[in-house]
């Protein structure tokens, strides 16, 4: 039961920033990612079309790697922390059998040497990506969806190695 | 076609942010909800824990309204406005038959009397509490995910209303 | 009782952004101030001292003008609003007889013509003009306090004026 | 007279940010504290309220914790460091005999391992704290006030061990 | 002389962000550049390569969108406004007989229907998208500098139509 | 050729945070300046003027100092860094012979320890004084303009000592 507690919460269940002062400085990494649902057209704007094209997908990923630097502002209980590393991929998938929708998909990796984890970075990435996305195409597609936002593997740390 | 640009690109294809001088204030709302799934005895703890009780949430809440404010700040080609309503909610939902993960859904409501739409703020408030969420939970379930973030409904603007 | 609830608690006690959209624009005003408290000659090398002059209450004037344009961010229940005027005054106080202390006032006044009061704004504008003398005169002396953190006064807006 | 010098002032009378290079990190603690003065009925909502209850104190909690973490981007001078421990608590004081006002009391201690202190940190956090108090009940209180903000105590670094 | 008078300083030479709550909202618009020297090799990387194609000048576009929303926080005594429009465009100029270095000429503008000008925003556009093609070049051209930073237009207001 | 590529993009042209997990930390140090050119009259006014003196020069010394530790948040690939010392310097320069023009010469200096150097912050401190003198003067000279925004010389790191 113990090993079950929610860490950000003290012994009388009040948020708090909790003390890493004494973890040693390890090297972590996490990747996490998004999946961005459209209509068929609305992604072949993003890829295809001639002018706009990149551009969608530029902005997306410098506003995927300014909000990863800003998740210890976003998320309260988050650690400021000196991300070493910020990666945002946005690739469009190949779209199954039948499929009426079409998906982008969002990939974030961080690195830092530091006492705490950087999977809420990631997460923050990928997820303020997908935003992004979201808001330059919604004009002609107000339907999309986010999907599947979650971490895909995290090293470092005591917790160690964990993979979806 | 015309109708189908993505209105943050130019006609070369590069971002700016859209000329809204001319548009008249008028009243926006805008529902959007996100929905967080994890092993019901996180949910448990979450709902039901006694000391913890209400934290997870109330953190997340003021998580959610404060990202709102600074969408303007993480989605780049957004406008700045001047929200005049945020509301963010968490609530368990009932599991399905068979459901072997439970549910909290999240669901934000923003309003402005501007020349821009708010769509953006209840986004960025329903995705920014499930992260909160996730992290404060992360200790005890980090296979959660989020899935469905997307627009309930808009009303207001040029575009007029809009229902999922 | 109704007039007396927390206005930024809904009927079951969680936090949310009040809604103003309805509130009409009008010309609001509100003084505020802080008292900080230090030793004679701490206070005497702030004004007195021939090249360090101003700079202490250079800085902590545009610290509290600075800090007044953020209370959005930093509290978290406030409505984002454009401030229409900021001005912080730091001013020795004439010691009492018998004082072992010597005292340097802030006060603040922010106006904005808008659906919500400048309370808060001008609070905050005092707050940060006294921690940035703090931490500029720290070194000399550790022991300064800050007292008298209050509203003075605001007009507009339906509760009308107020004094104290 | 050296001994006395303000240190964010160069030789001059110009604000600078200290050269802290060359310091060693070393582990650095501070406890500050700040008192609201309230009417006695309005604590009592604050605490003993059935709906409402805990929520003013655990969006103060989290405003306190966030406050900290944008210390160096508040007050001019201080240095960007990674905080490593925030812990926010709000306390009512038994009333003293004949009081007229009741009290809520705020203590924020900070950790860092690093090359300055974290006063700054700990003040900001009990500042904002108490603002954020005032902000939620002044609808219903507005002749409150702050009193109080002082530096508990603080360890590491050059200077030592200080307590008030 | 009083037409002389900086007046973001009060009577006594203290400053203080400027009262304009009384002054009308009326539409207006500004128009500044900054020019950035390279050598031609890296104005060449960056405009003719294959694979960076367009990300420099799409990255410098996005910052210096994101930098105009917050020169109120970058520039003390700016006001809060609601732009609404930004547009950034960054054109390799010409180069003149015998020019040695090539140079990458950005251009802003910004409107906003409010009591204030957006001259502030229009330079800081361009000086922070300035500044990012720097630090995306900086690996191959250490030297690179930026020249020309101006208004070159700006209209409305009671200062009326201003032309460099 | 690999010697000559921009470091932020990618081998497929796409901007990402570079990664310094592995890169040691070391002493850096990084200056850089500005110029803003004026009427002589305005450079009178914010030197030798009576009441104001002193405050144009504060207050643009603060936003330098501010700006700096911004850098990451302004300049979209920048990695956040602590920085251990920030110095600002606003110095008339003497006129040319014939000179029209008056000159304000703007220095910043930057230090760390860290992975990653600080010319970026050394340039955005005298960008964002210098913005802030044009925006205190601009009402009595709206022909000022900033140049010659460059490096004058780093330390430190990798690629060692450069100078101009």
């Amino acid at each position: 039961m113990s090993d079950n507690k929610l860490t950000h919460l003290d012994a009388e269940g009040r948020a708090s920033m909790v003390d890493v002062t004494d973890k040693p400085d390890t090297d972590r990494r996490a990747r996490a990612q998004a999946r961005v649902y459209m209509t068929p057209s609305t992604l072949a704007m993003i890829v295809d079309g001639q002018h706009p094209k990149g551009d969608v997908l530029a902005v997306a990923r410098v506003a995927g790697i300014q909000a990863a630097k800003k998740t210890w502002d976003l998320i309260p209980l988050c650690h400021p922390l000196l991300l070493s590393k910020i990666r945002v991929e946005l690739v469009p998938e190949e779209p199954g059998d039948g499929a009426t929708e079409a998906v982008l998909r969002i990939e974030a990796e961080c690195r830092v040497k530091g006492p705490t984890g950087v999977e809420m970075e990631a997460l923050t990435a990928v997820s303020v990506a997908a935003l992004t996305v979201y808001d330059m195409c919604k004009a002609v597609d107000r339907g999309m969806h986010v999907e599947g936002i979650c971490l895909l593997e995290k090293t470092g740390g005591r917790s160690g190695e964990w993979r979806r």
